[in-house]
């Protein structure tokens, strides 16, 4: 087998390896599979060949090669199978932080073919092609890959990697070979122009990539970045016309998925008419974010804070997304939705149900997303005294005047969607009972950041009552998570300030990930497309999880559009409507983000 | 009332104070009390005249005012009792960090006079003048204050002050008017030539002391700073001939508090032939250490921590001391004592106390010690192969011989006591059956340092097993209190490294003081001072304590003299003996300051 030059991402076999291929049926295709009689593990210590492994085996003892995979010193060279044989291979728990390690599914035999459906458009300028690029730069893409813009405009290949080209950049550790990978990266890009319900123009694309792939295994990725109402065509052209023989293919899935639990349901039968289950990766981009993968290792590897992490010592959870800007012109597609369904609904709703699910069986998939589901199934749908919405007007700053959202051209005069909104929701299960989590979302706000904050009851018969003073919720514990823009943990303590006589404060126990973590951290769009390839579907929404999440908002979502709610207006670049407060103040909370201590 | 010019320390009362004075018995002595009819608090807020309150009085709404007073701000200058009038005055729970309070007795009828018996002792000159000179400095000694230094040497006054002066400094918050301040300060300073035995010397001080006194209320301090075996003599004389008639009179008592329980027991015997059991001050200077007053905060202040602090969670406890310096010289007192007596039985087995004791009813001094007895005696006493013993031996590293103890001209030749020991104690009751106490300290080490350290359990059924390797101790949680020299908290926690993939490390939340506070953090001495002159015994040994910890150690002690254990020898400036390494290892623990992340 040859050797592999990349820099980062080690090649975990060899042809004198002791793990066999076989053939194992996935969505109804056969692949090929490295199966090996060993004990099964609960987690993948990383992600490798996991696009070998199956879920639907019967086999118990078929274990991908991920489950033996580790931690690699990138200095050595040996495959991991090598050190399996020689004995040095032991999982490590390294203090290092400057190797990643990548999934390799760099087979001679197999190619992945990736198709961007909807190129011209400026998610897939902004983020899909960049990530892609990143991924490529890192070594992380199999060897044999092909990048295909779809799009309806008739284009040149020249022309698509000239656009690409600007929005790429080496913004990982500077290497001085970047535009010469940027140059290589190009090269494997390749316009198809066609329409998204043909299912000619779609052959034509088959045919292409068939040239490319040139016999060997076909495993085929179809990035949807359209709108949502050609989401069916253009699922059932590809998957008729352009699908993988005898690899895989999956679809990438972007929202909306619907605007309320019928439009959702109606929409999952359509792509389910041509896909599995299992074909289907709806991407939520929060969920790719550093600290929301790392919210389950903190609750999971850490005594010390899974046995706070309910009802007995939480006193309610809050999850705030902000902006510091508004629709800016580009208000159509956000005005049919509004804020519940931009970002509720689907991010902050995914990282509660992350939050605050049970110790699920094992880190896979399936096991992961069976604890959320339960999670979100046991919460009350929302009402309409659950909310507070607001709708940003204009205002004028140092002799800068912001825009109303109605002032958007894009946005009818008399809109009432709301841009912020405020909602409380509830988990009646035995962890939970009782405990507000409260969710706040909004647009043209005073600041942009996501985070998650967990406030901690009081102390009960505390000592030092006398010392903290009337406010005794300025005491409580608060641990907060930072998702963006600086990603941060830390936890509130109170301790005795420094000198003679006995005043306590609030210190932090800190940890800033930009002190601690020279590297930069990746676009949640690089993780999420790495994990696509590689078959990883655990930060993936699957429908029965979609199906839960609709049925808690569409009820509330109805209400306000049957009885025109008129949104609290707020001025652009505030802290938001007045009625946020009032909304925790019911639920015996005070928002952790409008303190001092930000 | 005259106004004060005090900078830091408010005046709590005024005339016209709705306190009103009461006389009230103390040891025997009638004195002065503010009394109020209010609710019982069960926590100062801060020291304030706690002097003024008595242990004995039968009716429980009296309380002195510093259970009234509170944090104030040093900008505002109204009394406490006229804000408590306009109502401006509650307890603020403030994030400000540089205003220090004090206790403030300054009442024109009152004086402390304080004296330092062994005035040329080391201890005095070091430690006892800096550390009033202090607190004057910060304006926390009473307006009407004298110090007398006692010793047999003749001495003028100036020239005590001559040799005081050398060791005082302006290291809090370089004023300009230091040497001004250091001034009047030498000018209270007076010393009185006698012998420790002579009642005849000590009434003639009591003369002197009368003079300076002016007939106020007489309040009187003796800081016994002399050789253990003059103790009960000097306690008689000064018991007999210079104690006040009309006010309070206290003795702090420095260890060695003897050398075993029945010499422990005879010197506690002989101090209450004239000291009531409140009036006798025995002092550990560790428990004035910031990190272990805060000890208490952290634990019963903060809800993240309680629900950890037990066996369910923690996994062991090690109280960590080591020095990285010999006895050089000046082992003579050392020699007869060992480490055992000279860290273990009184610092360390004070702070496992501290740390391991149930919530007290309240802060106040009697109900946190009854917790610590409890602790005490509940603890298995120590049996030989509980522990590790070790004596330095020459060294010679980069062209520099180091000695062995042995060198030192004040010890034996032959001598076998113990430089280094470890040893594990164990608490037989609810919440810490099973989990190992590990103590160590030593001298000549490689490094100076004092900790606690809290492992944590192993995660149960750890999700992320297989990311973390097959060393799971690295991946539990610890908490680490430094004590010195450095003051820091951490918590060491695993979490996500960023970036593609699973790979877990340990970071920490981290709080270190220097970075947080930047003022100078008193030295044990003046806190413990303060506390005495104050009546406030919560950081002082209580009898039955003392008895409780030389019965842990007693019969482990005897048993090493009388069977002349050999200690293992471990070269200067090294990490100690392997014993200890043994030691632990028989408890399942892994001493946690010999990792890579110290």
């Amino acid at each position: 087998m040859a050797a592999f030059s990349s820099a980062d991402c080690s090649s975990y076999y060899s042809s004198s390896s002791p793990y066999t291929l076989a053939p194992v049926s996935r969505n109804g295709h056969y692949r090929i599979q490295f199966v090996k009689v060993s004990s099964l593990t609960n987690c993948p210590s990383q992600k490798v060949f996991s696009r070998l492994q199956t879920q639907n085996t019967s086999n118990s003892n078929v274990v991908g090669m991920r489950d033996v995979a580790t931690i690699i010193n990138p200095a050595e060279r040996k495959t991991p199978v090598e050190k399996l044989r020689d004995g040095s291979l032991s999982a490590t728990f390294s203090e290092e932080r400057n190797d990643r390690l990548c999934f390799d599914s760099r087979k001679d035999e197999s190619t992945v073919s990736i198709t961007v459906v909807g190129a011209s458009g400026d998610l897939a300028k902004k983020k899909i092609f960049p990530a892609l690029f990143a991924l490529y730069y890192e070594d992380c893409l199999p060897k044999h890959f092909t990048i295909y813009g779809y799009a309806r405009s008739k284009m040149a290949d020249e022309e698509l990697r000239k656009t690409i080209s600007k929005t790429l950049t080496c913004r990982i550790d500077k290497r001085e070979n970047c535009s010469e990978k940027m140059e290589q990266f190009l090269k494997r890009c390749f316009y198809h122009s066609g329409q998204y319900d043909s299912l000619e123009n779609f052959a034509e694309l088959d045919k292409k990539l068939k040239e490319h792939e040139a016999g060997r295994i076909s495993n085929r990725l179809l990035y949807l970045s359209i709108p949502p109402n050609i989401f069916i065509d253009a699922v059932r052209c590809a998957s008729l016309s352009a699908s993988s023989t005898n690899g895989w293919t999956l679809v990438i899935v972007e929202k909306p998925f619907g605007r309320d639990s019928e439009s959702s349901a109606a929409l999952t039968r359509g792509l389910k008419q041509y896909l599995n289950e299992d074909q289907i990766f709806r991407i939520d981009h929060y969920l790719g974010k550093e600290l929301v993968e790392n919210l389950s290792v903190l609750r999971f590897s850490n005594l010390v804070f899974e046995p706070l992490w309910s009802r007995q010592y939480i006193r309610n959870v809050q999850l705030i997304f902000s902006e510091d800007f508004g629709t800016e012109g580009r208000g159509g597609y956000f005005d049919n939705y509004g804020i519940i369904r931009d970002i509720m609904q689907n991010h902050l709703l995914q990282i509660l149900a992350l939050f605050a699910m049970e110790t699920p069986v094992s880190c896979d998939a399936e096991d992961i997303r069976n604890e959320k589901v339960k999670v979100l199934r046991s919460m009350r749908p929302l009402r309409l005294e659950d909310v507070a919405l607001g709708q940003y007007k204009s205002h004028t700053k140092g002799g800068i005047t912001y825009p109303s959202y109605t002032d958007d051209k894009a946005v009818p005069n008399d809109s009432l969607t709301p841009t912020f909104a405020a909602a409380a929701l509830f988990i009646d299960n035995a962890r939970w009972d009782g405990v507000p989590f409260l969710m706040k979302a909004g647009k043209a706000l005073h600041t942009r950041r996501a985070e998650i904050r967990v406030q901690f009851r009081h102390v009960p018969g505390n000592l030092y009552n006398r010392n903290i003073g009337t406010d005794l919720d300025q005491a409580a514990n608060e641990l907060v998570i930072k998702i963006q823009p600086d990603e941060a943990i830390y936890l509130k303590i109170n301790n005795k300030v420094p000198g003679l006589g006995m005043r306590l404060d609030r210190s932090t126990l800190n940890l800033h990930y930009a002190a601690r973590y020279s590297k930069e951290i990746p676009d949640a769009y690089e993780r999420l497309l790495l994990d696509a390839i590689d078959g990883e579907r655990r930060l993936f929404i699957r429908s029965d999880e979609l199906d839960a999440a609709w049925a808690l908002f569409t009820p509330l979502l109805k209400e306000i559009e049957e009885k025109k709610i008129t949104p609290e207006y707020y001025p652009y670049g505030s802290r938001g409507p007045v009625g946020a407060h009032y909304l925790a103040a019911r639920c015996n909370v005070r928002w952790g983000d409008l303190g001092l201590d930000l």
